[in-house]
């Protein structure tokens, strides 16, 4: 079964990182959670990430986001970037995350909106794995009444 | 074979057209482009993205970038936002593609990048297929020397 | 008697949804009020878009704001948007909705001002309706007294 | 028949002024040009505002763009604010035509957009005359294949 | 003696409207108040600018802020500009105000800072009355030790 | 007779410093030319500020710009402070120069727009001199009537 | 013993003021605290900074933040400068703060992140003084474990 | 004799690498260069950032830019941080830089002036260094005659 990677650089982060792994299992989808700083713990985050049998990562961060990146720039499994809106409203999270160079692509999602990181590792996954297809098909047929 | 459908609102993003379909095909990907726009024919963009066997969407667009966004509630494959650079230095682009609500995510690039979108596209491939794995590794490692 | 449609992606929203309609009902002008969100149910979006009979529309939306578009792209009735400040303040969803493509533009009205959405609303259908115009005109005059 | 008036402040938004009647004539909606700067002759502009016949205004204008709330202060009739990127890219004047106070809105489109301005002109006054409902339709409809 | 007009938009600003007032009592400068808006009331706003015996003018507004400029159309006294901050942290009303074009500038000062559009009123009658000028650098000397 | 002062930090502004010049030399205004830099020169321009007879500055800064406001901290002359656009469209040195803290104001006018300084400083100066109004009066009116 | 003078323009920000005083303290650092606006007693501020026989200085300052840039330009000492999110986020103080112009360098650190500028002044003297160089190991070291 | 490492990620940075080794060099200071990108070889960067025998570094980077926040968190030197402007005017590069976390400073300088990350650099070395310190001091002193 695939698995997902939950990266947080901070525990003021730990409301998304829930958010984030409540979609995951709502859609049945092994996870696993971190909590690393890319700035103040570099060597224990690039341990991690090429020790982890994680398939996929979603890379949480505020302020000058560099942990979805450092993470890119350490294994070409996708990387899925959630800017946190710590100053500036996300901004600089945002851009920090989204600018990233040719040959290191974040996929970045909305600023706070770490349940669509969720859903969009599903996605990725859901080309492989049957079951994920259909389960998010589901969710997003759910989602549609939503507002009727 | 999987297959990315690189999609573009407008003849003027062709460059960037290009610029995807180049480093796809330098990973042996196969791929397809088509000029459609998601505000002024929207119909038929709904009509391509639910009949073509593409796997994954990479979605280019300027101004008020809804193409990826539009693409992304027609289905549940991956899809890739790459935000042009028009007006306000792309910033308008940027946002309108990241800033997606729950349920409908896009994974989103850098401006302009669309080189990149085609990286993240082959990641997200090399998850199910081993040799995109391999020449990917191949294409980052070769990077890796690129300044030195 | 004509008839201006209010929709709305979020229940979130509803706020603006009803200041809208206050105003419009101020002006003695019909109007219905739907909740359909143009990413997670776009199918029913177009399917009410192109079956009321209402003659303008008000979309108020926030983050990527698509909603005002997609209807603008299934009709040529003219579309109000109102953009809403979740993030950043309203600038994502002020720019998502103002930048539009040639062909298919969204009259753009301030950020949560979902009231002057209905006061153009208004404006426009006054060039035919006689009687709009003449309350249009007392609502107008009863502003001019309002610091004095 | 009805009639738009296109009106700038400065001869240098002249190419956006020729923008829009060229479409508003691809229509066949009469029009006028008047160039009145709502800085530099507030009186003039408000004499011509109540003067003309026209029935809808398109107001170009950059910076600090006074001049599309001064005409909508001036007169009920519908107000299209055109942003000229001056200077800041256009941001400047998009603020200052968009965010209009309660009572006086403007129907701002994209920034240098005089085009989408037309356009937008024209589905108003499509709402009581059939045969320029038509003419969009067709405008609509061939813009479509524009990038088949 | 001379006069400071200070002229807000809207009750809702009348906290900054006292601020101002105070620095100027402070300093023994005449004042007067009112309260007209330039968007809903134009021609009040006129006749008040053209009619009244103030030497210089204090004009507070938030959001598409136009009413100094509208002010500095009307007369060749100068105008002092005080952005709001109402939406957009007051960027929006910033822009409104300081770029304005050739010919009719308006003195702006900082975002809410009603306090400094009456220091810098009060700078520029000290060029003609003695008094002023002394009390000014008095005010100055104690702000000096403000922080000690 | 009164005198301007127009201050630059820089030689690059020298383009600047002569369009605010020749406005005031067409009103027939005294003035005198500085290039002193805030940063690299802070006690010539000191001396400079409390040296001249000039009535009233104008001080033009790009980037960091800290001209205008060290000037204001030397003396309580008015102070009109230009932005110049040399890096972000001129974002940086417009924040810089306007947001001035509370008994230190500088009179901000547009990005780039040392003329309207000029326009600026003759509106403070006629306060006290009655030749100075009429000639700027007389430079309205011619204004008026620029794009009849 | 090396000493780091932290001075701010307001009594406003001792809370960042005593937020950099404990980090140098945690590390040994010697230390003194002066309160003087660069632009109401800019006298007083130079005095202090030829007379003060700290090392190195940390300047907090919010809005046109140009207490940094005013002692940088008084002594070739290294100048540390804390932006403070008084208005706009503290993008105003920012680049208030970080865009100065060649010669007269200020280093700039996050916006209210007075912590980090204390870190950073003891990164800088650890250059010359071997035990703070320990101290600040250790305190790198213990904030490695933070988030395990 | 101290030494001061300037690294960018990309040869089209080389330019401003070359300004900054200009200033060094006519400052007396050793200096070595690095092209090492921090996204693509990271574990190069990491290896050289712990062998060199430099005393301070200066990173150069646009877009994303985490070279200078991927050095500091691999030393406890000094690091400063030079954004460059590729894209948004060099937002993206300026938050990415400074606004990092607590334990982890970059010493940031303004948008594409490497001369002055020279500069801050000679000023932190001339705390040990008395020869620096006096050759920058005739540097500072011979800029205050620039624009006389």
């Amino acid at each position: 079964m695939p698995k997902v990677a939950i990266v947080a650089g901070s525990r003021s982060d730990e409301k998304l990182v829930n958010e984030a792994r409540e979609v995951l299992e709502s859609l049945g989808i092994n996870n696993e959670v971190a909590f690393i700083s890319a700035h103040r713990d570099p060597e224990r985050l690039r341990e991690y990430v090429l020790r982890t049998d994680a398939d996929i990562f979603i890379a949480i961060a505020g302020l000058a986001a560099h942990l979805p990146g450092v993470i890119a720039s350490t294994t070409i499994k996708p990387v899925i970037g959630v800017p946190v809106s710590a100053k500036l409203g996300g901004l600089d999270s945002l851009l920090s995350i989204v600018q990233m160079p040719y040959g290191v692509p974040v996929a970045t999602v909305g600023i706070d909106n770490a349940k669509n990181a969720a859903i969009l590792a599903a996605e990725v996954l859901a080309l492989k794995y049957e079951e994920i297809r259909e389960r998010l098909s589901n969710l997003r047929e759910s989602l549609r009444g939503g507002v009727r």
